[in-house]
């Protein structure tokens, strides 16, 4: 059995560094321990080693498809492992007993979910897809709506999706075109097409409940017009709703995820007077946008586990792969006989640089998880704060992991050579299904914006300014010499590089200037945030002797000597206030 | 039909830049003129989009197959589109007329051979593995052989394919197992197994020309001890010689080119004794890798034409996709209709960076194109010079496209957002096929050993200092002010601190120190190469107008403003003679 996740690594981040334990003196985390934490994780390591990794690569192979009867056909290791997930309580357990929940930190059950998303990102997807719609059932969704589809959903017997795509409408939002219409009874009539829908149709469960965007009458245009609505597969009464699975889109990865076109209201299956499919409004109409983006940011840095696990499992891989794999010899002698690979310096380098993007990730990860947790236990200055750090660093917590952890499983399949490159090995498929990330969930092109044009220019630049004073700080607890003084000297200048290049960028507060380069800040604001992550980590690891320790250091060493120093030309571009994309007209890309 | 390559590009790297017709003025391309150099590049773009197109996804998605009977099972497009491009003599078009070729330069073939790379890596690999192997013999082979093997090579009636690595020997052929034994009747016979052998077996063409190397009684160890021979699948009197398919490699990518494990005189097919298949001698005993390594140049250039064209193929789809795909509106005004996504900068931005990476890795493939035919056509110091500096790019010319244009195909995907992630559209198998290219014909580490270990230090430090002087020589054209001459300032910088840094590296002849991070070295080389050829690029589109030299010139400011900033801190941490890769013990990877 391939290593998934690393648990050495997650006591290390857990308990050593972020001290998850002490989230217990809160009363809503009050009945755990470290003991019950310890007991979750080893209940998701086994599950996910037992019923999730062994058939991640037949569900690649068999990807899901529509039958002669139109209906959707899995191999059967899915829906062992999807029940098998629900009878663990795990689809509840981030939610209150009373829910059926373990009343989890959203630290500790991401956590959990990482080795799931490790084991198989395909099956992982319909548990972590049905807590995420109950997540924002449970917040903005009626108390007869979450004893109607909330409860069977956390026992297993429902699943979830979320319906916000559409063909026409990926990115801008304000251009979907589905319809509400109100009907006599209080319910609504809906009518579109919705695409990219994950777990949109399946036989895994008795009731799919699809959380549907849509446009009732009287709300505006663009995104104020849209509403939230349930829209089941079935009704309560069994009758099946009209809800049609138009198509499969058959993707280069993920693929043990099936992914739908779906049909609301085409009359394939006519509900009533035929009008369209029956939805009920979650909330107040018009409002459902923002309940969207309520769920968005922990939707976004649940995007970045699924990248950090994929890249994990490669990194690990290739590890394991290096120290059994024997090719050529050392520079220095003439050895008689080929050395593992693990030996040359340039296998060590693409080892290494996995290793700093892939824990560099997972502390990101983990650390906005503790941001969830405490400002959803906190109140006041400490809510507030707390909450806007978490939107400055969602969109670097959901696009980081996203570009660097697939290029981490882009260096497993060259540790691996061409091996790597076939279906023997389990690298190939890594490579394929986390290249999803960068797109879903907003692209990171999206993201950039959202950093650049929103998150850092928060109240009046507030939100930059507690990210750079929260990376300062930690640059402040670092000895007075050696290795970790020098990196807080690094990282200290790069911040305040940082705070002054989005002052040029903004200083004429025009967003056709300050915007053209989004993404290249992106990546550099990100490279700085996971600097920082290494440092935090740098500083729990302290003088502690052994091999895990040392390999921490030699990770973070790479990273401030090797990608850190990279962030300066880009912070030097943004100042320039560079137009060269802007300023490219579109005929001069010519065939 | 989608673009596959522009023409137009084509048109000025080789006639308003190179100058390609001047090479006419040379004695083995005197038949020629732009005339006949046009008819085959339109002959090219036309049979490649006619036959080899229209099949790429279909040779992706039903991959060769060994059938029941144990061959090799193809769509039948395959056939089709092979013997049409031996039907046109394009497998024999570098060769002279002698062999049925057109003598052409290797320049245009190149830009021939593109084309077809361009619309089907996994079908255009026959023809060109078919030339490769001729390529070698016609060198080195006898006049007998190469009548009764090249011939009908060239004809197309005959394949051929390079059988070198083996399971346990890929980047060190040192250690390759497979032997030769000396036959009374001056044949030998060769016993042992190849791993990787593209085009190894198939029902394509009447015989498969085998070029093996192995292992003869005699030579010492390593790889002096290698020498090469014809193995073909069928001997001269038609008995099936003992050469057994064992296996199919399944690959990510470049699956329409069948990749096989192949056994030499396992006794699947017994011949004579039953002691081996029978192979020919290839010239002298114990110089087989010299004559390999004599094609390995233009093997390691072939292979970054290979990814040139898929990234560039991936490039224009997606320019195609940005003009018709409507998302978003501008930053400026609120736009009452969404814009095509061409219009936003940051999608500019990655379409930019797609054209800067394929259209200077198509600039430097061809510039060492047109070294290999000066060297090929001249003598004394200029054929000297030539070479050297052709030993000196060929590494950069294999790596930098490799990784550079599989790059740009991961943008092509994120341009076309979810639907590139599906095989509805072209990209997703752009990205799998070109992720070949840095792995085979040496993985892109065993190029950067090369470059740093070998290369620029080659005969006293001379391929270096050529290197150098050839860069400066075209800042020194650039005029004295504007974007030219500031870009040609930076470039001067960049190639002195190259010089400096490669000095540093090499100041105590110490290899354990100096190749330590050899890769970071092979990327800002080569980035520094790349700005050279847009630098080059530039200065030959003048003060030309219209939309193609605004696109030269936005794409070399992209290049010079957005990538070779980079090198900066690559060069610096190469200076600092970084231990950090070497350092790190293995056992630090712990998981």
């Amino acid at each position: 059995m391939a290593h998934l996740l690393s648990r050495r690594d997650l006591d290390f981040l857990l308990y050593e560094w972020l001290d998850v334990t002490a989230l217990t003196a809160r009363e809503r985390f009050s009945a755990h321990s470290r003991e019950t934490f310890d007991g979750v994780l080893d209940l998701s390591a086994d599950l996910a080693e037992k019923l999730f990794a062994p058939h991640n690569k037949a569900g690649d192979q068999q990807q899901p498809r529509m039958g002669d009867d139109g209906r959707v056909v899995m191999i059967p290791e899915v829906k062992t492992a999807v029940d098998a997930y629900a009878a663990a309580d795990l689809i509840a357990a981030p939610f209150p007993e009373e829910y059926g929940g373990l009343a989890l930190p959203s630290t500790i059950s991401r956590a959990s979910m990482a080795w799931f998303q490790a084991a198989n990102p395909g099956t992982s997807s319909y548990g972590l897809l049905t807590t995420a719609n109950a997540n924002l059932l449970l917040a903005h969704g009626s108390a007869e709506q979450i004893d109607t589809w909330v409860r069977p959903m956390l026992r297993g017997d429902y699943s979830g999706t979320m319906c916000l795509s559409e063909p026409q409408a990926g990115s801008s939002l304000a251009d979907i075109t589905t319809r509400a219409t109100p009907a006599d009874d209080g319910t609504y009539r809906i009518t579109g097409t919705k695409m990219w829908i994950s777990g949109g149709d399946h036989e895994l469960t008795d009731n799919i409940v699809h959380l549907v965007l849509a446009k009732a009458p009287g709300g505006g245009s663009g995104v104020k017009g849209i509403s939230l609505f349930i829209v089941p597969r079935f009704l309560p009464d069994g009758t099946r709703n009209d809800v049609a699975l138009v198509g499969l889109n058959h993707k280069m990865g993920n693929r043990g995820t099936v992914n739908t076109l779906l049909n609301f209201g085409d009359g394939t299956f006519p509900v009533g007077d035929g009008s369209g499919a029956v939805g009920y409004l979650v909330g107040e109409e018009h409002r459902g946008l923002s309940y969207m983006f309520h769920m968005m940011n922990e939707a976004r840095i649940g995007v970045g586990f699924l990248a950090t696990a994929i890249g994990y499992a490669g990194y690990l891989a290739s590890v394991d792969y290096a120290r059994v794999r024997t090719q050529g010899r050392g520079l220095a002698a003439a050895d008689p006989a080929p050395v593992p690979i693990i030996d040359h310096a340039d296998v060590k380098r693409m080892l290494l640089a996995q290793k700093s993007y892939v824990e560099g990730a997972l502390a990101l990860g983990l650390y906005c998880s503790r941001l969830v947790d405490i400002e959803a236990t906190s109140t006041g200055d400490e809510r507030d704060q707390t909450h806007l750090l978490l939107e400055v660093l969602t969109p670097i917590a959901k696009a980081w992991p996203s570009q660097w952890c697939t290029e981490a499983n882009n260096l497993a399949i060259q540790v691996h050579g061409g091996y790597g490159y076939t279906s023997e090995f389990d690298v190939e498929q890594c490579y394929r299904d986390n290249r999803l990330n960068p797109i879903h969930e907003g692209t990171n092109g999206i993201q950039g914006l959202d950093l650049l044009g929103r998150k850092v220019v928060m109240n009046g630049g507030a939100g930059l300014a507690l990210l750079a004073q929260t990376i300062t700080a930690t640059t402040e607890k670092a000895p007075a010499d050696g290795e970790a003084a020098e990196f807080a000297a690094a990282l200290r200048a790069a911040v305040d590089e940082l705070v002054a290049t989005t002052a040029a960028l903004w200083a004429d507060a025009d967003p056709t200037v300050a915007l053209t380069n989004s993404s290249v800040y992106l990546q550099a604001a990100g490279h700085i945030v996971i600097a920082w992550m290494w440092l935090e980590q740098l500083l729990a690891v302290g003088d502690s002797t052994g091999d895990f320790y040392d390999g921490k250091r030699a990770a973070a060493r790479y990273f401030f000597r090797f990608e850190l120093p990279g962030t300066g030309p880009q912070l030097a571009l943004l100042r320039s206030l560079d137009q060269t994309t802007a300023q490219t007209d579109p005929a001069w890309f010519t065939a």
